[in-house]
Parts: C-alpha cells; sequence; structure tokens
C-alpha cells in the first residue's frame, strides 16, 4: 500500500493548494482554496486548517511565491501580501513538526525532477510560465537553493541589456518578454503599430492566455508572439546551458500547454544555435513539464522528507 | 612536512603549466614551458617530459582551454589545435596512473574555491578575463562540470540578443564585449569614430592590455572601454546571480588586474542594480582571484584528488 511520506503546501498569488504525497510523488490526497489576502494571520490559520484536514504528523513542505532565506523566512512575497514572514518557525511551533519552506518554483523543478518528466535525469532545469516567468534548478539531483535562498529566478536572466522593462524593477530580463502579462502588453503594442487583421483586436483587453487561445484558433499574429516569446526564452536557456550545461531543460506553469505548440520548437531552434560547441555537441532537450498543477506540492513533499531525514534539519 | 599530493597541469594556447601541489593548494613545485603547437603526439610528449620531470607517480589532474567530455575526452581545443582527443585515457596509459581532465577555467575556480580567494565559500563563480572570457562554477564545494562537461562557460552568457559578433559564431556573447579581443576591438572602433584625443592613437594596433596600460596611465578613452567592459560583465553576473545565488564572484585570469581598477566597480554597480530583490538582499561580493598563474594547476591537481579518492575515478 502507498503510503503518504509528507505534506506538500503550495502558496501562489490566488490559490493554495495541499496535497498528501507518497515517496515516489503519487499524490494520495488533494486540497485546493484560495490564498488568504494579505495578512500573515489568516495565512498561517488556512496552512494549518489544510494540514489539519489532511491529518496525522507527516513533514510539512511549503512552496510559496517569493524569495525564501534559507532559514525559511519569507523575505517577499509580493503577490501574497508578506514580508519577513518567519513562516518555518512560526508553522513549526503551530504544527509541533517540521516545516521546510522554499520558493514555489523550486519546488516545482525539485517535484519535476523527481517524480515528473525530469525522472531519472540529475540537471535539470524548470522555466515556469505564467502572469512572470519563474524557475528552479535541480543540479546533481540536489534543488539549488542557492547561498541566500534566492537561486532559480530564471525569469530575470537578462537577454537584452536596457531592454523592456519587468516587473521586478529592471530591464530586459526574459520575463519582461515571455510571461503571460508581457505577452499581453507585446500584442497591444502590435495591433496598435498596424493595421493587421487579428480576432484580437475584438478583445477590450488582451493578456497572454487570449493569445495562446487566438493562436491556437489559426491567428497569424497571435502565432508570431508566441514565437517571438520563445525565441527569447531560447535565449535565456542558452545563456544557462552555457553556464550549467544541464540533461534537461522542462517548462511548466500555467501558461506552458497554451504557448507550446508555437512558443517551444523556438525555445529549441534558439537554443542549438546559440549553445556554445553547437558543431560539436547536442543541446539539451526542452520539454514540457508533466505534473501540472501537482509540481510544487509534490516538490515541496518531497523536499521536505529529503531535508528531515538528512539530518540537515528543516531550513 | 608539506608533501605533494598530485601534479597539476595546466594548458592553455600559449603556455604549458605544471605544478606540484600540496593538499593545501601550497605549490611545491613549478614548471613553465610553450605548448607545442597543433599536434597531438607533441602535446602528449610534452606532458609526459613535464610529469617526468617532476616525478613519482602521483595522480595527474588537467586542465586544458577546451571543452571537456565527462570521460577526459576533449571535444574540440581550438587554440591548441586538437579534437576528440582521448586525453585522459592516452596519459593514464602512458603514465600509468590516474590522469583526470577539465576546462582550465573550470580547473581555475576550484582551484580558488579551494585554496585562493573562495576559501571558505561553498558556492562561487569565477570568470576569467584574457584573450577570451571563460569562467567556472562551484556549488556545494563541488565543480560543476555539467552533464556533458560543458559547464562554465560564463564569457557566452548572452548579454545582448543579436548583439556584437563573438568568436565562438554567435552574437552577444559577453565575451563579445569584454574580452581582451573584444575591448581591442571596441578601442579601434572608437578612435575612428570621433577625434577625441587619446594616448591609443599612437599604436598601430590597440589590444586589450594596451587599452589597460592607457587607462593606468590616465587615458580618459581607455578608462571609459573598461568601465564599459565591467558593466558587460557585470551584466552576464547578475543573470548568474538570479539563477544560481553564489556567495562570491570571482574575476581571474591574465586580464584581470589590468582592468580592474576601472571595470571591478563598474561590474559591481551593475550587478547590484540588475540582481533580483536588490531592495531585499545584498549581491554577492566581485572580487579580484587570488591564485593568479597558479589557479589553473592547483585547481586541476585538487581535483584530480577528489575525483582519485572519492571512488568515482578519474573521469
Amino acid at each position: 500500500m502507498t503510503t503518504a511520506v509528507a505534506i506538500g503546501i503550495d502558496i501562489g498569488g490566488t490559490r493554495l493548494r495541499t496535497a498528501a504525497v507518497a515517496a515516489d510523488g503519487t499524490v494520495l490526497d488533494r486540497r485546493r482554496r484560495e490564498t488568504p489576502a494579505s495578512d500573515e494571520a489568516s495565512l498561517l490559520e488556512a496552512i494549518e486548517d489544510e494540514v489539519d484536514a489532511i491529518g496525522g504528523v507527516l513533514p510539512v513542505g511549503i512552496g510559496i511565491a517569493g524569495l525564501v532565506a534559507p532559514d525559511g523566512v519569507v523575505r517577499y512575497g509580493p503577490n501574497i501580501g508578506v514580508r519577513d514572514l518567519a513562516l518555518a518557525a512560526r508553522l513549526g511551533d503551530r504544527l509541533s513538526r517540521p516545516v521546510t519552506v522554499v520558493n514555489d518554483a523550486s519546488a516545482a523543478a525539485f517535484g519535476e525532477q523527481r517524480a515528473g518528466a525530469g525522472q531519472g535525469r540529475r540537471d535539470v532545469l524548470l522555466f515556469t510560465l505564467g502572469t512572470g516567468v519563474g524557475g528552479g534548478v535541480v543540479l546533481g539531483g540536489e534543488l539549488l537553493v542557492g547561498a541566500g535562498g534566492f537561486a532559480g529566478e530564471l525569469g530575470h536572466v537578462i537577454v537584452e541589456r536596457d531592454g523592456r522593462a519587468c516587473p521586478c524593477g529592471n530591464r530586459g530580463c526574459v520575463e519582461a518578454y515571455a510571461s503571460g502579462k508581457a505577452i499581453g502588453r507585446l500584442a497591444t503594442e502590435r495591433l496598435a503599430a498596424s493595421d493587421r487583421p487579428s480576432g484580437l483586436r475584438e478583445l477590450t483587453s488582451v493578456g497572454g492566455s487570449a493569445v495562446s487561445r487566438a493562436a491556437a484558433e489559426g491567428d497569424p499574429l497571435a502565432q508570431e508572439l508566441l514565437l517571438e516569446a520563445g525565441e527569447w526564452l531560447g535565449v535565456a536557456m542558452a545563456s544557462c546551458v552555457n553556464a550549467l550545461d544541464p540533461e534537461l531543460i522542462l517548462v511548466g506553469g500555467g501558461a506552458a500547454k497554451g504557448v507550446a505548440p508555437f512558443a517551444l520548437p523556438a525555445m529549441r531552434d534558439t537554443l542549438a544555435q546559440l549553445v556554445i560547441g553547437h558543431h560539436f555537441r547536442v543541446a539539451p532537450p526542452v520539454q514540457l513539464a508533466a505534473l501540472g498543477d501537482d509540481a510544487g506540492t509534490v516538490g515541496a513533499a518531497l523536499y521536505a522528507v529529503d531535508r528531515t531525514t538528512t539530518g540537515e534539519g528543516p531550513p
């Protein structure tokens, strides 16, 4: 019989997902609710409720959309409305068990490497596509959290110095070219700049998912925008491959499937072209992630188990 | 008494350096000769001579300027004139002992992390500045060689899509903006484009070291060029920090000291500005490497010891 080894919790700007996860990454129980708005007490209470609903005394692993220090303090979670929240320590006290906290996209990367599309590969990068662009880095089978806990921010690999403005405050990050928000903004600019016919003109506001839908319906402008986003992602991937030479690059997140038909071939082509020594090697494959919405909970749970059993203790 | 634990050999386009290295990285014996030109047999013979001159039966670690597969095959070493040379296997046979081969800049990074400016830090990046821009990545105290052996090519982190042509065949790599060759070329372009006075005008041909010398003598155009090279390096460093969050970034290689007075502050400023979440964290320090010409031999030797004693065997 498959039994749960940990509870994984994935806290995004809108959804809070909870899962009881087996050692092989199988999800045995799955819960979902809205993330409470901008209030630490409500957030802690919501997490406690979800853990209680699963029951037992399993270790808890949390993946949260924000910058997480190695000691489990959420330094900054803009979409959740927390700042310098000692999440691991405070929840550990409340739940009387080890609580591990990492960035949500890092958790997803670990989930995919252990139990998803990256199974059997030791060096895996994940780019997550959604409202923003996130990422995670697994090297030698271990999740890279970085010296300050800030590793894996692959959306902020710079593809063009002094390029387009990024929500992070800088310019030229790949997120500024390939996030859902960026694709929507580029679509609006492109429509304004020409008379080209496009189904997107009928919409009052254009976001990334509208572009994906239009592309699937055959809209040439929408298809072009997704291809361009894929090219920019390919540039960022090439920088990462030249620095890290991973075995595999995965593309996940809520927007991945929508953009894939047009963006994925562009990512692969651009990467193949820009990787160092492309006459003497093959660029790593770029593939869709496999776990969908479960990646974060599965990864957070398995990471918690790793940290709890290696004697390193929860961070 | 300090005794040697391995022989380290650093093979560059022009110099072949050999050292007997102690466990703490101390160099006990040091030899230098020209790299034999474009001939596998001469290269193997030269290495064998150098190893014999050191004497003993110590394991041998080699750092070589080229793309090195994990099995010790030098896939491509353009400046040495080798291609698909099974260096580890062939030397292992000739020398009857374990021979480990890695990229030269990766070896230097490992040397600096173990026994140089990175001592006591687990996550260290090295950018090497010379004719080209190289690099090495040490994470968790271990040298990252990558799935295909091609990790650490930090000179080919892309700072501007479709930017300046790089000797690697691509465009926009940081090497195309910050190598000695690139700085020389930019100087020539800048001189041709204006009437600005500069001591560089008196030279028949301008290379990176001439620019460094002129900058040290107070030439404003030369100083400006080094500052700009530093800014481009800062962009590449920011991408690496956003992906990996290391503790420390080192700058080494033959050109490092010459460019440092003007380029190092520019690297730090640009990095501090482009690192994700700069309101919530401090960017890692950027410092000069410490081992100079010994970095490669020391790193190659210590890496050979690690590989030989961990049971993983020479690659």
